[in-house]
């Protein structure tokens, strides 16, 4: 498929250390697709600049863009930015429209404007900000990697902010069938039927809910009407033998 | 920190859609954490044999330790015990006493073993199993990576079959305050005090709950005295000033 592509790096201590439950994650992986663009990589790294630095340089040639969570407050832990203007090898420094922004953020707020939140207008040298409606220290795009913030709430509108300026392609569709049966009484129908359609993308993935065993079919694809006619052929295998078992 | 280090590697076109939110990182950097292991890295792949090989082959030789997450069951679309083969050069096939266990499985439930169900029987040469008391079919450790399924009650059944036979180390320890301020109020002290304790991570985390805006700042380590020292100064520093705040 010839669809854009697209990587993701979450600045993750919190994560790794099994404090926090990413989240950011399938979110963009759903907006993403969405407008077509495949989520094809995610790397979850420790905050530390050399470890954001070697998965950013990897990923921002091999993917057409790179998205970035966590690591952009005023804090000292939060070390993406320099991260970033060094995988780039441009300066960073407080920028006077960033700093414009967030100054008249804590005017309003009745809060000071100090140095550690002029820490949130540094910005890499040649980066475009990204709009944070909810907290309004920006993001910023360098290249095409994606700067985000890691609290979920702003990581997802600055999400919004940026997808009007990427190119998309053909959403990705999907079907389900969700069998009682389990994957190893379907398995062979499915992969036959899977050789039929090259163009498609199918998935078996097993489940347990409430006691029962079972199986979800999963038809990915760009063409509606190809991924109908496997779906019809699917029930036609297996809605007449849909008794509950018990297995994988 | 000299702790044993590990990454994983989540098999996971259903993750990298969106059409499932993965909970097996969340589980594994748990699991790891409590015996002293340090997960340091984790990457998403697609359901593609060189994505899987290119990222278990640079992961196993940076880390103590590799997991996998997927694509062992018996469809066509899982090719991770064929990826693992291939990642380490040897030969794959159904293995005698991976077949004896699962034919056993399906006589009980009177179940066939089918020529699909047999295929979790291929174990790559050299192999270890890993004992999975949820469904049978089992997981494999070869070298230093841990092939497991993706199902998390199954994934979860083998991490903890595969945690005794690792060496762990001492156990991250971590204490937590909560306070209604924005992280701009604190970050100026907060970053003083990280100085002042090089042995431990110090990291803050703004969040938003029930409208009130706040920051838990994280004190982590090994030295279960330095954490309570750090953390009686966090609350000189900032217990007598918490008021609310609405500003990040």
């Amino acid at each position: 498929m010839s669809n854009p592509t697209a990587a993701m790096v979450v600045i993750g201590d919190e994560i790794l250390s099994g404090r926090t439950r990413d989240s950011n994650m399938h979110f963009l992986a759903g907006a993403l697709n969405e407008i077509g663009i495949r989520l094809r990589e995610v790397r979850v790294v420790a905050d530390e600049p050399d470890e954001i630095i070697t998965a950013v340089n990897s990923m921002r040639q091999s993917y057409h863009s790179v998205f970035t969570s966590g690591g952009i407050g005023p804090t000292h832990d939060d070390i993406t930015a320099d991260a970033i203007a060094a995988t780039f090898g441009v300066a960073i420094g407080v920028r006077a429209d960033a700093a414009t922004l967030l100054q008249a953020h804590y005017d309003r707020m009745g809060q000071p404007f100090n140095v550690a939140r002029q820490r949130m207008a540094r910005i890499p040298e040649g980066a475009l900000l990204i709009d944070n409606p909810v907290s309004t220290a920006p993001g910023f795009t360098l290249g095409n990697v994606h700067v985000m913030a890691g609290v979920p709430t702003v990581f997802q509108a600055m999400v919004a902010s940026v997808l009007p300026s990427l190119v998309g392609g053909e959403p990705l569709l999907s079907q389900n069938l969700r069998l009682l049966r389990g994957e190893g009484d379907i398995a062979a129908d499915f992969g036959a039927l899977a050789l039929q359609f090259p163009e498609l993308s199918m998935g078996s993935y097993p489940f347990q809910q409430n006691g029962q065993h079972g199986t979800n079919l999963v038809v990915r694809g760009t063409d509606a009407t190809k991924i109908n006619n496997a779906m019809a052929q699917l029930h036609t295998l297996f809605d007449s033998a849909h008794a509950p078992s018990n297995t994988f």
